[in-house]
C-alpha cells in the first residue's frame, strides 16, 4: 500500500464525482421544457450533450482547434442538439441559460459533508475539464468548499493530456506525490498516476443511469477504491 | 457616481489591502533570530524586503526575464537580503521557511469579517501577484473565504499590466464593468479602472508604519473609498 502520508492536496474530478450532472441537465431541460411548451426525452438530450463531450474535447487536445473552454464546447454542441431534437424558438438568452445548466449541478449527497471533513486536514481543489467560471459559479450555488479552482483552463489543456494534472500540483507548489486525484472515471485516475499523483477511485454507480458503471478493472494499480466521500473522508483518517 | 448594480465579483490586492505583510514578515523574522541568535532590525528587514518588491517584478514585466511566480522572486531577494544584513548559517530548509513567511501573513482585523459578509453576496477572488500556492497557503491558514485564487501567475503577467487584470475577469466569465477592483493602492485601482473595472480604495492607513499612507489624490474617479471591510460591506447593502 502507497503511503498516503505525504498528501497535501486532494484533487477532484468533478463531474460525475463531485456533481450528479445528469440529474441536473434534466432538471433544467424539464423546466425549460414547460415553460416553452416542449415535448423533448430530456433524460435523452442529457446523454447526447455528454456524449457530445470527448469528441469536443479531442479537438482541442489534438490541436485540431485551439484551445477553447468548456462553456464554448458545450454551447457549440447544444447548438447541434437543439437542431437534433427539434427544439426551435430560443432566444440567445434561453440558449446561454440552458447552456449554464452545467454551471447549476447538484452535489452528490455526500459531497458537501465529506469535503468539509477532508478540508480540515488538505487543501480541496478542482482538477476537471470544466473552466473556471463554471466551477466558481457551481460552487457558490452548492456550497462546495474549494481552496483552489484549477485544472483545464488554467492549464489550457484538457485531462487526460499530462500538462493538466502537472500544471496543477505546480499551482499547489506540490509535487504530484503529495496531491491525491479524486475520480470516479478509471482512466482520469490512470492518466494522474502516470503523472505521479497518488488515486483515489469513488465509485458513483449512479453516474450514468442507463448503463452500470464498469470502468473499474479487477486487477489495477490504484492507492484507495471507496464508495463515497464520507468513506474516503474515513479512510484518510479526517474527523 | 457610477452605478454599481451590474458588479457580480469582488477582485482583491491581497498584500495590504485584506493582509497585513510588514507585521508577519517581522514576527517570523524575530522567531527565526531568537532561534539562531541572529541580531537583526527585522522591521528594517520587512521593509527591505518589500521595496526589492516591484524592481523584481519589473524585470518580468519588461521582458529582461520569463515569467518567474513570486515565491522564485521573493527567494531571490531574500538571498540579497541575507548578505545584506549579516545574516549567515541558515540551512536551506531554513532560508525556505523564512521565504514562506510571505504564505503565513495575518489579516487586518477587519478583514475575514468583512469579506464573510461581502461573500453572501458577490463572488470573491484574488487579483495579486502572489502566486497561487501562496495565496492558497495563506488563505487556508488565515481563513480568508475566497471563491477563486486568481491574478498574477493564471494570467502569468504582473500587475499593473493590463492582461493580469483583464485575464482575472475572463476566468471568471465576466466583463469588467461587473468586477470591482479592491486595493489599497491607488496605482493598482487606476490600472483596473483602465480595463474597465470599478474600483473601491481601503484605506490601510498602517500598512508602511514608517510611512503615512498618501497616495489617493484630493481629486480621483474611484468608485469607493472606505475605511476597511466593513465599511464596503455597509456601502455595497451587505448584511
Amino acid at each position: 500500500m502507497t503511503d498516503l502520508n505525504e498528501i497535501s492536496a486532494l484533487t477532484f474530478n468533478v463531474f460525475g464525482t463531485v456533481v450528479d450532472w445528469r440529474s441536473g441537465i434534466i432538471r433544467d431541460g424539464e423546466a425549460l421544457g414547460r415553460a416553452k411548451g416542449l415535448a423533448v426525452d430530456w433524460a435523452r438530450f442529457a446523454d447526447a450533450w455528454r456524449g457530445l463531450y470527448q469528441p469536443a474535447l479531442s479537438q482541442v487536445r489534438d490541436g485540431t482547434r485551439p484551445w477553447t473552454k468548456l462553456d464554448d464546447l458545450h454551447r457549440e454542441s447544444l447548438e447541434r442538439l437543439l437542431v437534433e431534437f427539434g427544439i426551435a424558438g430560443l432566444s440567445e438568452a434561453e440558449a446561454d441559460a440552458l447552456n449554464r445548466a452545467w454551471h447549476r449541478l447538484d452535489p452528490w449527497p455526500d459531497a458537501v459533508a465529506g469535503m468539509t471533513r477532508l478540508r480540515r486536514r488538505y487543501i480541496l481543489a478542482t482538477l476537471s475539464n470544466g473552466n473556471v467560471a463554471l466551477l466558481v459559479n457551481m460552487a457558490k450555488r452548492a456550497g462546495l468548499p474549494w481552496d483552489a479552482v484549477l485544472g483545464a483552463e488554467v492549464a489550457r489543456r484538457y485531462k487526460p493530456q499530462k500538462e493538466a494534472y502537472l500544471a496543477t500540483a505546480a499551482f499547489l507548489g506540490l509535487r504530484p506525490a503529495q496531491c491525491l486525484m479524486v475520480a470516479a472515471h478509471y482512466n482520469d485516475l490512470v492518466a494522474a498516476a502516470a503523472c505521479g499523483f497518488r488515486t483515489a477511485y469513488v465509485w458513483r454507480r449512479d453516474e450514468f443511469v442507463v448503463r452500470p458503471k464498469d470502468d473499474l478493472p479487477a486487477v489495477h494499480a490504484l492507492d484507495l477504491v471507496v464508495e463515497d466521500f464520507g468513506a474516503l473522508a474515513d479512510r484518510l483518517g479526517c474527523a
